[in-house]
């Protein structure tokens, strides 16, 4: 059975059409490619209660096993998507946005610059992404195959139901 | 003289005997190993504050160097020994949760979804280990011999007392 | 245009004039070095309000782009200053904890040890970086030359510019 995905794009620009959003969709076919149902692909601006709700949405409403955003990690005096994933999840892990910078500061030392994090809303798995198309497809490169393993562990999925007798 | 150290496991299938506590023995064997005097291997379920109330009986009751746990930091909807560990501690250790999951990641990629976090409450230092024998001991093996120079910054050990006149 | 920086050395012994501080000479050189125009150089004790109010000072009174603090960052019981960092900084930018970590790793494994951590009060970077001379420079180094673009984002400086028409 696939689990079910959400892309939110994160993006003051995209969301005002003043550029076209080419990371959502970057994000969106790997997830297809890798065997998820990818159910909802959605842009909002850098606003903290609005990648809020949007998260809390894919969670709550639409169940989603997995919550992924685009944008928002850095620098810059709007991107706030990491404080906005940290105050919707109970319980937070940090190895995956440690796993993406490692992976990513071998290919560039600005890497470290990544604010990106990762964390558990009930029964959900929330991971940022960095907003540029090729940084967004390299992170999630990095623990993309990786995240199947966790989302088992979440729902009770095969590798945890194929210790049952 | 040795540092007091307390094993804590965390399972609900081993707090309630259903399952051996392999994890617990393995860790202390490891511990006295490297000249720890393990004082206390005890067992709790998953539940917050039982692991809460180990860690700072461990702390503040037998006034263990170093209080380490096992199991429950993983993905699982009752996994939650960062949380407790963080509601106990008041200054956080991240380097150690690193130093883990980069050294886990050379075996497998699965490191990455550890949340194992460190912490320091008073004097006392605690680590998190992931719940399976082997990981737990992996990953106490790639901070076990620097963990001692930590505890004797924090309790102004051997190290420390010898920059004094 | 430079960017301006505060470097700030915590150390009860350099504070009340037991030592005498290496480590922020050593910071504020090697900023120099890289362009940067130190306005205030300053020594505090290890008390968490004097270090979140040397920081606060640094950010909004001076406006500098870049606040360095150097000490305070490993497990003796008056090291706070990760805490005082966190208190004053509205968002984190563990990246470069983590950066500075594995560079230090290769060099010696008590690097896990260092607390160091870094983060966003408005438009001010403050970067922590451990008390020993030695220590302070290696780290500084690993993140040094990035930083900058760390600070164009945040400010909007040159590289950000580049982006407009």
């Amino acid at each position: 059975m696939a689990y079910k995905a959400v892309v939110i794009t994160v993006s003051d620009r995209s969301f005002w059409g003043k550029r076209a959003d080419e990371s959502g969709p970057a994000v969106t076919a790997m997830l297809r490619e890798a065997g998820y149902e990818v159910c909802l692909e959605t842009i909002v601006p850098d606003e903290q209660w609005q990648i809020e709700k949007a998260i809390a949405d894919g969670a709550d409403r639409l169940d989603a096993a997995l919550v992924v955003t685009t944008g928002g990690t850095g620098f810059s005096p709007r991107d706030v998507t990491p404080e906005a994933t940290a105050a919707v999840c109970q319980r937070m892990a940090p190895g995956i946005g440690e796993a993406m910078r490692a992976a990513s500061l071998a290919v560039t030392p600005r890497a470290m610059l990544s604010r990106a994090t990762a964390g558990l809303r009930g029964r959900t798995l929330v991971v940022n992404l960095p907003g540029s198309p090729k940084a967004a497809r390299e992170n999630l490169q990095a623990v993309l195959e990786t995240l199947a393993h966790g989302l088992d562990m979440l729902r009770g999925g095969p590798a945890d139901c194929a210790r049952q007798p």
